[in-house]
Parts: structure tokens; sequence; C-alpha cells
């Protein structure tokens, strides 16, 4: 599968140049021939012997980076000067910050923003503290918790090392939805200690975004978050997932007129976001699923159902087989797949190949969406499948979180709600199928853009429209 | 002891008046002849019968603002209508925010600020966690953390009512000193749960700024987490208060030339301002000094020293038995004060008058820190003392913590440092002080405006200094 050249490998190579001869228009050829891309190219500064030219330019990963590089610096009187990256030039500092809403001019504004000014309103917060959705940040923010233990597809990598994801994710929640989320990053990976954090910390935030937390923990830290806290809890790793794969279910239905509780599903992937996506495409009608993970097909009778991962995974397991394959097949999941409508991958690179998906039913549709290798190759499987999406940005039919979580999480906090239900997300996935109208679906186009300006305000209106018909229970703070 | 009108108490009331008649000109002087003062007074609309007047009024009080508005009404032909607090208006919604420092404006944004860009970023990080200081927000980064246990003078008022002065302190270390702080605000105040917590959200900060935690806790969960952290844990209540009166005292000394090793010092209060205000004292060559609480003079002889608070607040006083009078004085606080050099209090209201100052040392020094009531009406004390300061902001001499904690952090982040220590304070003290050059110094300026620019960067600059000095122990991170 080849690699387009990508701006999040790019970087900027200052070169000196001789100012006659043919040295500078040898840079873009060597780029070009290196399979590079030459994104920008700048002068920044000219004599009558030499140039500075400052050269950007994409490239497909950090080794064929540096492959480019020392083909330039090779060119015959070209000296190789700093090479920068522009996405570590991004990230230096951080991509974040806290940014006052007031100026703090003079003894005015500081004796209201502060003392003396501010004792006021915390004595109406202790009388009645309903008031601080009101009168603090409390009702905008979300804190994004991570214990590092399962970042992206990097593995555990610690809290430090996944403060850059918990800051871009920050970021995105202020770009799509205005929401003001901080990163916290847990020197912990202990399940009891985490719930006792979050518990903890809840006060100063209207909701709780669960981030890169490894199966089966955080099952059991979300389930006991939602039930202490009367904040909503949002595991976006499982929820926004499934949301997202729901949405572009529904569309790209519609776009081969197949019916949700008729078609055959086969999943591979029974880890936290393959366990989300099922328990919502069951709520959503899917009758007939079946679910592989690397030891095979999960059914009723395999061995391995209470034993994996201590028992936590092993019940997850558990509940997958008990809710799904109603036939009681096994085997392999090639074999699962022969006859399938529909596969949704979120395991591992390459587990299926252009005859497995071949041997699916006419008008298959295949999510491969393991990051940033999928589960088939895509250009592999659009030679027979009618639809086919992936997480990447370079295929068309992204499924991507950044369609759902900012959206959600607006609709909860407008809503003041209390928690986040099942019968919210199923709204919030119809919203975002419903954003691609009849004229544009067709099979490269089941799912928007992130970029859409529609999505957000759909999702969050349909959210916050079925907190609310979930009533005062869900949203007890509805009266301010 | 009279209070001015305050905008910390300053409403927006708008009115209907009769365009012609005298009732415009009474507005003014019903609010002046009330105690109040007029601040604007616009005219928002106009007709040929009607004028629909904005008048915004600073008072003493929640009860005399009524009062005002009361007034107002009662005039011939007013009509009241709505009264906007101008305090509460600043508050709705929060006082900060979140902003991203890069725009994400299309894919290529995207795919460096967040997926696939980031995780090279991520793994970056996993490989040498010190790039966290580089990559992330963690280098600017400060959790203000209370658990809303003695919040201003309002006591234990529990973490919501907290966050409006957590979200003011964010803004001032912004303002003053270019810090990202964040609001931590806890629902539990255990000791034990405290420290855990504190310490695992660590990673993502550079270091922990401990708000408004009542004594004697704030003692051992400072010391617990100093010890366990590798960043700088600051409590300001008791080091930000010490430092400024120590540079305070510092500048006081030289308006009436005595020596800081020969004066006597009296303190009324044995809490936590008081006990690190004594330390610092002592640090900085402080010989006599004697410590009174609501009990008496504190000596080695009495009988609750090891008793009160369950022994933590009694290990407190046992330390202060046992490093300050060395006379062995006993008695009352006014006994105590009799002949005394320096009076600090750090207590209750009026717990000294005027004969009691006068009692004092020739050139006496008089800081009279409760608030909003100082422990002696400083008008009084300036019959007879040298220098009076308060910790008010409309008398000469204000003694405000604002002055210390964005400096002393910025020093710290900028050192990279792991701890802040007494050197790094003593340091912080003198270059505060001298931000007052030796033409300005007078009996009226011992200490800098908060909006002195020079501030903040000489406090920054000299705990800067005094980490490096500590060397590569305590700014183990500076190769970066």
């Amino acid at each position: 599968m080849a690699t387009a050249p990508s701006v999040s490998y790019s970087m900027t190579v200052r070169l000196e140049v001789p100012a006659s001869g043919t040295a500078v228009s040898q840079l873009t050829t060597a780029v070009e021939s290196s399979g590079g891309s030459v994104t920008g190219l700048d002068v920044t500064a000219s004599g009558h012997e030499k140039l500075r030219i400052d050269v950007t330019v994409a490239a497909t990963s950090t080794a064929h980076a540096d492959e480019i590089v020392e083909k330039l610096s090779s060119i015959e009187g070209v000296t190789l000067g700093k090479v920068s990256d522009r996405t570590f030039l991004m990230h230096l500092g951080g991509k974040i910050e806290m940014a006052s809403k007031h100026p703090i001019r003079n003894r005015d504004d500081l004796s209201m923003v502060y003392t003396p000014g501010v004792a006021r309103v915390c004595l109406a917060i202790a009388e009645n503290p309903e008031d601080a959705r009101r009168l603090t940040i409390k009702r905008n923010s979300v804190a994004v918790v991570t214990d590092g233990s399962a970042v992206l597809g990097l593995g555990n990598i610690g809290p430090k090392a996944a403060l850059p994801v918990m800051e871009g994710k920050a970021a995105l929640f202020k770009r799509f939805a205005g929401i003001d989320a901080w990163p916290i990053c847990l020197d912990t990976q202990d399940t009891d200690a985490i719930v006792e954090i979050v518990k903890a910390i809840a006060p100063g935030f209207a909701g709780i975004n669960l981030e890169d937390i490894s199966a089966p923990r955080c099952f059991e830290i979300e389930a006991r978050l939602r039930e202490a806290l009367d904040i909503p809890v949002f595991h976006d790793d499982q929820h926004g997932t499934a949301i997202v794969v729901l949405a572009s279910l529904t569309n790209a239905l519609r776009v081969v007129g197949k019916s949700i509780g008729d078609v055959r599903v086969v999943m591979s992937g029974a880890g936290a976001a393959g366990t989300a996506i099922l328990k919502l495409l069951i709520a959503a009608g899917v009758k007939h699923a079946v679910v592989a993970d690397i030891h095979g097909v999960v059914h009723a009778g395999r061995a391995d159902l209470a034993a994996v991962d201590g028992g936590a995974n092993g019940s997850a397991l558990h509940w997958i087989a008990e809710n799904t394959n109603p036939e009681g097949v096994t085997g392999t999941l090639k074999e699962a797949v022969a006859g399938a409508d529909v596969f949704i991958g979120v395991s591992a690179p390459n587990v299926l190949d252009g005859e497995d998906v071949a041997a699916m039913a006419d008008d298959a549709i295949v999510f491969a969406l393991a990051n940033p290798d999928p589960e088939v190759d895509p250009a592999v499987a659009r030679q027979t499948a009618a639809v086919v999406a992936t997480g990447r940005s370079d295929f068309p039919n992204q499924i991507n979180n950044v369609l759902v979580f900012p959206g959600v999480f607006r609709g909860l906090l407008d809503a003041q709600s209390r928690t986040v239900n099942t019968d919210m997300m199923l709204a919030a996935a119809k919203a975002l199928a419903d954003v691609v109208t009849e004229d544009e679906l067709n099979r490269n186009y089941i799912i928007p853009s992130v970029f859409n300006d529609k999505v957000a305000g759909a999702v969050a209106g349909a959210v916050r429209e079925a907190a609310k018909a979930a009533g005062p229970a869900v949203t007890g703070a509805t009266a301010r």
C-alpha cells in the first residue's frame, strides 16, 4: 500500500545554494525524485554569490525525510543548514494555554476579579452550589483524563508522553465546539486510584472525557465514575468511535439499500472500541453480529471467555458471546467474513486480503479502521466492496472521532446533563448521518469532513434534545 | 473605621426618568447623599417624555447598595429597571478559558496538532521524558489546587464555592507572569487523599500552587508533596504571605533605621500564615520574636502545646515555643506588644487599639493584615507608629500576595526547578524590597503597587538565580 507524502512528516530544510548555476532548479527535482513533495520554497537571504533557501518538504516517514535531506545536501554546491521538523516546531512549549476573559488593568478590575469582590461570588455559590454552573468556568469545562496506558496505537507510554495527544484533544474541543478542556495526565494506572482522583477533581468540570486508557480497566473506571458523578463521563475511544461508526454504517446502508436489522456484521477486534461499537450497533437494531479476536470467532463454547486478562476482559468477551453469534459460528475471522454484508475492523493491519472481501455478500461494506495500516488495503477492498471506509485521511470516507466528541460534549454541557446514555449516543449518530444529504450521499461520501461546519452543531443539538427528553433526573440543573 | 465605596460592590442601575424636570440631576445627589459614588452615567435611550439612564454606582457593602437603589427609586417620576451587579456580571460563565495556540484551519493543521503527526512527538517524550518540558504545556503550567477548606476569610465553603478564587488566581498568574494555571478544586478534605491526588496529576504541570487549605492539614500536605514530587510545591497562603511580609519589613526597617537582628517582633496569629512568616523572618535574621494566639503568648510552659487540633497544630505551636520567646514572656498579646519594635498581625480584627500601639517602642512598625478588618484601625495606628501597613487596597502600604506568587513561579519555571526552598524565598523578598528605590522609600511607600511592572520580573530573576545557584539537584532539567 503506497503512502502519500504527509504534512505530519513535514520539515523545513535551510540550504545555502550558489546564486548562479542550476542548483536551485535541482532542489525540487531532488525532492520529487525521492518521492517527497515540495510544499514551500522561500529565499530568505540573497547575495551575489549565494542564496539562502528554506525548502519545506512533505515526506512519508521519518526515514524518508532523512533520505530527502541526504539527497538535497548531495547536490553540488549546496550546503545544508538547519533542518526543522514542522510538527515538532508546532509542539514547542505546548499547543494550548490559559487565557483570561477579562483584562486586569487596574485596582478596580483586580477588586472584582479577585479579592475582595470575589468573596461575594464565593458566598453565593456556597449558599446555592448549582450557581457554580452560572458563575464559574464549570459550565463549559471538560477534563481530558488519561493514564497514558493506551495512547493512540503506541501502547503504554505513560502520562507525560500522552500529554501532546491530550493537548491536541483540548484544542479540538475548542476549535469545533467552543469547549474549555484541560489535560489531566495521571501518574497512576491503578483502577481504584483513578476512580478516586477523577471523583475528587470533578467539582471544577461539567464533563469528564476519558482518553487512551487501556482495556479492560477502562470499562470499570468508566462504569464506576458514571455511578458516582453528577456530570457525564465519556470514554471517547469507546463511545466516540461507536457513534461515528454507527453514523457511517447508517449511511453506507442507505447507499447499498440494505436494512440494519437484516445485515450480517462481522467485527474484528474485541477491545474497548470493538465492544462499544457492538453495543451501540445492537442498540441501533443490528441482529446478526459475529465478533472475532486474535483467537478467532467469539462463541459461547470458547474456553477463554472468563480467563483472559484476569477476568475483566473475560467478562467483556462473555457479554459478546451472549449477545452475538446466535448461530454459534466457530472458526477464523476469514471464515466468518465469507458471505457477510458488513466488516468492521478495529484490530490490526492486514488481517484480510482481497479474496476475503470478494467472498463477502454483494454490495459489501468494509470499515477497516486500524491506524495507520488498515485491516485490508482499502484500494484492494474497493475492487469488490460497495463501500469502503478507513480511519485514514488520505482515502475517502474517513471515520474520525473528531466528528463526534466536540458536538456530544457541547450538547451535554448545554443541557447541563448529569450523564450520557445510549439514547443520546444514538441521537448523535443519527444527527451525524443526517448531515449528509440524499444528494450528497454516495459510496465515496458516507460521512462528512471534520471541517464541515454543520457537524458539531447538528450533533450537539441532537444530544441536547435527547438529554432534555430524559427529564430532570438527567438535566437536574436546567432551572438555571 | 469608615470604609470607602468600592468597585467590588459596584452595580449598574437602569432607571426611567422624565425627560423634563429635575429628576436627572437628583440621581447623583441621591447616590452621594447615601454615601455611594457615581462612577458612570449613560443615557442609553432617549425620547421626548422619558430617558433611560444606566447609573453605575460604587457602594461599601451589599446592604449599602440596596439602600442606594431604594433611594434612587424613591425619586419622584423615576421608575426602577434592572439592577446589575458588576462583580457578578464579570463572573458569568467564569473568568478564564482554554485557548489553542495554533489555528486548526485544514487537514494539514489537524495532522500536525493531532493524529497522525502527534504520535512522533509522543514517542520522542516516551524515549526522553525530560522532553515533556520542551514539547508540551508542562513547562509553563501550574495547578492551583484547593479543597475549599479555608477560602479567603470565608472558611470551609467547599470546592465549588472556592472556584471563583482559583479562577482569579489563574488570571493573575497569566496577567503578571505569563503562566498558564488551571484550577483543581478537590471534593475531598482528607490529607492522604489530597497528597495522592496531587502526586497523580503532577505529570502535566511544572508547579503546584496550594491555595486556601486549612491549617494544620496544609503543613502536612505541603511537606509530603515536596518530598514526593520533582516539581515545586508552594502554599501561597503561607509562603507568598511570608515573602511579601519580609520584603515589607525589610523596607520598613530601612525607613526607621533599625536592624532586623535587633528589633523585637510581636506576632498575632499562629496559623498557616503566621507560622510561615515567623520561619522566614527567623531565616532572615530576626532574633527576638514573640507569638500570641487566641490563648495569649506562646511559651514553652503552655499546656496546650501538643494538644490543639489533635497534635498537628500542636506541633506547629511546639515549634514556635522552641524557636521564639527566648525570655519566656507570658501573658496577653497586649502585654507583649508594649515596647515592641514591630507588630505583625495575621489573626482577627481589632485585637489592638491606639493605646497598645502608643505603648510600642519609638518608630514602631505595625503590619495589621487581617482582612477586611485589620487588627488595629490603621488610621489610629498611624498616629503613633512610624510605618503602618495593611492588606487593604484603600490604605497606603498594601501587603498583597499578588506581588509575590506570579514572580516566584515564573522564576521556578524558568529555572525548571524541582523544588522551592528558603534561599529562593529570601531572594524573592530581597528582590521585591529592592524594587523600591532609596528615592521612593518613605513611611507611606515601603512596598510597590501590584501594577508596578518591575515587580514580577525582579522577583522571577532572583528566584531563578537562587534555583540555579542550588545546582543540578534542584534544576535537574536545565540541560534543555
